[in-house]
């Protein structure tokens, strides 16, 4: 088979503008950016307001495993069956973040025969959007700290005087806002800034990927350009030394952010290997960020397209549950249908003795690991959601596993259970699991979230770590206690639970696979998203800044003679 | 009069289309983003390989002054009377870096009637190219800290057997590749990172801004795809504990490196405000770096236009130094005539007591400046090219001492000085320059470098601060004398010189106003840029990464009512 590139390259491509123009937008709201990527202009927002929404369908995975299970390559081959039906479909997905691009796990445009197209702009640049992010980001720790420079140079009065500014009297013991880059670079973790002379005071900092970010999840989570303006003017950076928040408003840095986010906030169309258009927009991680692409390109898919695929990373515990707590109560668009991606040898993975082989035929194993695609079955159902289970098959699949794992999934719940070959066959290969996803749009669905915030952090919590990870109750470090206190004071303790915790597992601990009982979730740290909309809460070790390997992706990639950019 | 932005957004743009169409692009030879921009495709270079090359027109100035001398507005409003003209001309300019435009300076796309459009683009992302420039840098200094750490974690033996590599050994005390940010950050100047557990080891490092980085250099450099992907290959990041050269080749980022600047490398189009095409590309500083735009640009305007104008950053000191010495033989395109922006202003200020009120009438000032002029008029004579001055005029400014100033410089020496008011009058107000530069072009020009870098680094060292800034020598500190030793063992003392030093001063010591004489120029490091090619020289102390100051552009951009960035 070729490799992925080679697919994405040797393909027959359609003029975007095609694309655009069977999506149903006027030539007046995009413009083009070569032949392959367009920018869809947010006028177009208001011309769709009253248009009535297409279905709305989530892919989302049991707990993934180092393997890969095959998420995108699902949403992208769904995409695609749908429009080889002739039915209207957009897909909406996240932008890759380069960190993982040259890290470990190469391309995430899908993969084989399911691809968004070019796939090297896809886990490139793009349009730039995610370093228009990290760039405002690193805007406003660049003038938080010059800021906190200059008055402690000067001296409150001296500073006021010679700037013609008000004092922010910032407490350089509460300084909140990291600063980001789009790679893994294990160094900037923790580090020290602000050292050797006139370029202090010095002070511990650090450094998160950009897609952790929580202006990454402002863009993905802005209805419009003036919803991200007010955002990010209440993106909370320090406290002054009276306790007040010092917000991006306040150091005046606010509006200078969103010009250099001006043209991050429109969705880039593309499309698939079979041209089904595709709009990608933002790029949140789902194990500390949100984890969904935009509201803003899904509520212009819906309004075009009969049936928008999008999906929410990692397993239903991560993105799905994020995407039904965090991105529908901002949004207002509640799934129809969602889709669980499974595969034979995740299911072995999670059994409790995983085989040393986990592509060969073992009936134990996959038996006790199906727990846990019974468990985000249930998890998925719970918000009133009907699922199709899809296999995502690997050539070493046998007939006898999959004829099994369909049974028991549909006696587990669900409303189909069908194997997906997308990867080998694209639109082909996922016609069965597109027709199953048809059938199940026909049952009603009756979205509910899990809970509502205005009942308390607290009670957020609990419910989350009890219904939604089956925990036997939550515990909050002395830290996290302090910091609820203090949101409680700010009155910030009404806002959705983001939780960065683990994706290896339903709980915080990696190490439990299958379907975990009786842990306390333990909750380490509480962090405002002020901007965002929600609250950060810190389950187990989580890292925000990813590392390098042993073998790095980035060692694979080149140019070729050609010009051609190969090993993506 | 209206500002910069809203001259730039009420003016109409010809389609980008019809700017390549006139510049004699034929259509598979760009591809266009948006109706105000075009990336030219470097297929375009074999095409135009046996084409004869058009007049090569470079802007320079005295050395400037804090109040800004017009370079940009001076090179734009030349372009723009060469195209009233009906001339076939093309301007070449680089990219403005973000830190300046949200630290002191405001946009560098020219301004009042003599801009690049659409400004707020051009001053924020453009097409990317500085971003690609960051990424790549910075995926470097990645990679070289991962692999520090796992080599330092597991020993090499360890490591060869884990990852299936040749360890590198690298020197920890001897990493040379800094991170880099395009924007002012104090803060990164000296830091320490990989703090914490794994996360070492824990060293000293620094952020530079992106536009004064090698890369950058690289990029302006390069003639080609495959001469980026060698430069790129012999960036120099570190030396192992045995003395050896830790190339970006070796450790096997360098393909990936150009992968990221794969479409960095092509130019951007746009055009001036009367529609004259305009090629922006690359974006080094000219006090840390070599302060012009790139090879390819020039490239395919001589090759495509009957006149092509650029600028080099800074006094004729500065970017016009490394535009005769570094760029000239990089490119082999030796300029035909120099333009020579001077302000009344500027002269004034460069007298030994300048007046308290600049824009007042004050001949005694303006002939004690007077000298700077003619220094820098007889400096660029020097290299063989015929200067015309252009002074850049101001409201203030009286017709007695612009007679005065004009009859002045065609005694020492210029081919003609003309009064420029292209900031209000646009290509109107640059008829005369341009019809001054025709005028010199007749002029046959008879170019020659300065030095000879194949004489050796001490001899260039020598000849350029006693030819090139008048200075009664050069001092070298231990280190350097010790980096020189270094250069000479390692074969690369051949290569030209990238002075860092103050543009304030034709000097090292910017409160050397006019003319100095007499002063020793200290060297304090000297630096091999092996992928860019030179050895930058560090004279006096150079600041590799600016601040941000009491009153920063930032807090003044934002966007309206309609979406539109204001403030820039």
């Amino acid at each position: 088979m070729l490799s992925d590139s080679e697919i994405s390259r040797q393909s027959p491509r359609r003029p975007i503008t095609e694309v655009a123009q069977s999506l149903g937008l006027t030539p007046h709201e995009y413009h083009t950016l070569g032949d392959a990527k367009a920018k869809v202009q947010l006028q177009v927002l208001p011309r769709l307001a009253a248009a009535s929404c297409g279905k709305f369908i989530v892919v989302t995975a049991v707990n993934p495993t180092p393997h890969g299970e095959g998420k995108t390559v699902t949403s992208i081959g769904l995409t695609q069956a749908l429009h080889a039906l002739n039915k209207k479909v957009c897909a909406c997905l996240r932008q890759p973040s380069m960190g993982p691009v040259f890290g470990v796990k190469g391309g995430a445009a899908g993969g084989g025969y399911a691809q968004v197209v070019p796939m090297e702009e896809l886990n490139l640049h793009l349009t730039g959007d995610i370093h228009a992010v990290s760039s405002a980001h690193n805007l406003a720790s660049a003038a938080l700290d010059a800021r906190l420079h200059h008055e402690t140079r000067l001296g409150a009065a001296a500073f006021a005087q010679q700037s013609g500014l008000t004092p922010l009297n910032i407490d350089p013991e509460r300084l909140l806002w990291p600063r980001v880059m789009d790679h893994n670079d294990r160094a900037l973790r923790q580090i020290t800034v602000g050292q050797g002379s006139n370029n202090g005071p010095e002070h511990s900092a650090s450094f998160v990927i950009t897609a952790a970010s929580e202006l990454m999840a402002v863009l993905a989570l802005s209805r419009d350009l003036a919803d991200m303006r007010r955002r990010i003017g209440q993106l909370l950076l320090a406290f002054d030394k009276d306790g007040q928040a010092v917000t991006a408003e306040r150091l005046g840095v606010a509006g200078a952010m969103t010009a250099i986010m001006r043209q991050a906030i429109e969705p880039t169309l593309m499309q698939t290997l079979n041209g089904a258009p595709c709009l990608i927009h933002a790029g949140p991680f789902a194990n500390i960020a949100h984890g969904n692409s935009s509201i803003i390109a899904d509520e212009i898919a819906l309004k075009l397209a009969d049936y928008v695929v999008t999906e929410g990373g990692f397993g239903s515990d991560m993105g799905f549950e994020k995407f039904c707590n965090i991105k529908v109560r901002a949004s207002g668009h509640a799934p129809d249908c969602a889709v669980l991606v499974v595969t034979l040898r995740a299911l072995k993975s999670h059994a409790p003795t995983p085989p040393q082989d986990i592509s060969a035929v073992d009936f134990t194993a996959l038996q006790q690991g199906f727990a846990n695609l019974a468990w985000h079955l249930n998890n998925v159902r719970r918000y009133g959601v009907p699922v199709v289970v899809a296999i995502n098959r690997f050539p070493q699949d046998t007939e006898q596993e999959l004829t099994w794992l369909q049974q028991a999934a549909i006696n587990a719940g669900a409303a189909d259970c069908v194997v997906s070959e997308a990867f080998s066959h694209g639109a082909q290969g996922a016609l069965a699991l597109a027709q199953a996803v048809l059938q199940a749009l026909q049952q009603p669905a009756d979205f509910h979230p899990l809970y509502h915030p205005e009942a308390g952090l607290q009670t957020s919590l609990a419910t989350l770590a009890e219904l939604g990870y089956g925990a036997a109750g939550v515990s909050l470090s002395d830290k996290a206690q302090q910091q609820l206190q203090q949101l409680q004071q700010l009155g910030a303790d009404k806002l959705p639970v983001c939780m960065a915790k683990t994706p290896m597992s339903i709980s915080h601990d990696p190490a439990l696979k299958g379907v975990p009982r009786g842990f306390v979730l333990p909750i380490n740290e509480l962090r405002l998203n002020a901007g965002a909309g929600f609250v950060t809460a810190l389950a187990g070790n989580v890292m925000t800044m990813p590392g390098l390997g042993l073998n790095p992706g980035y060692l694979h990639i080149d140019i070729d003679a050609e010009g051609n950019i190969c090993g993506l």
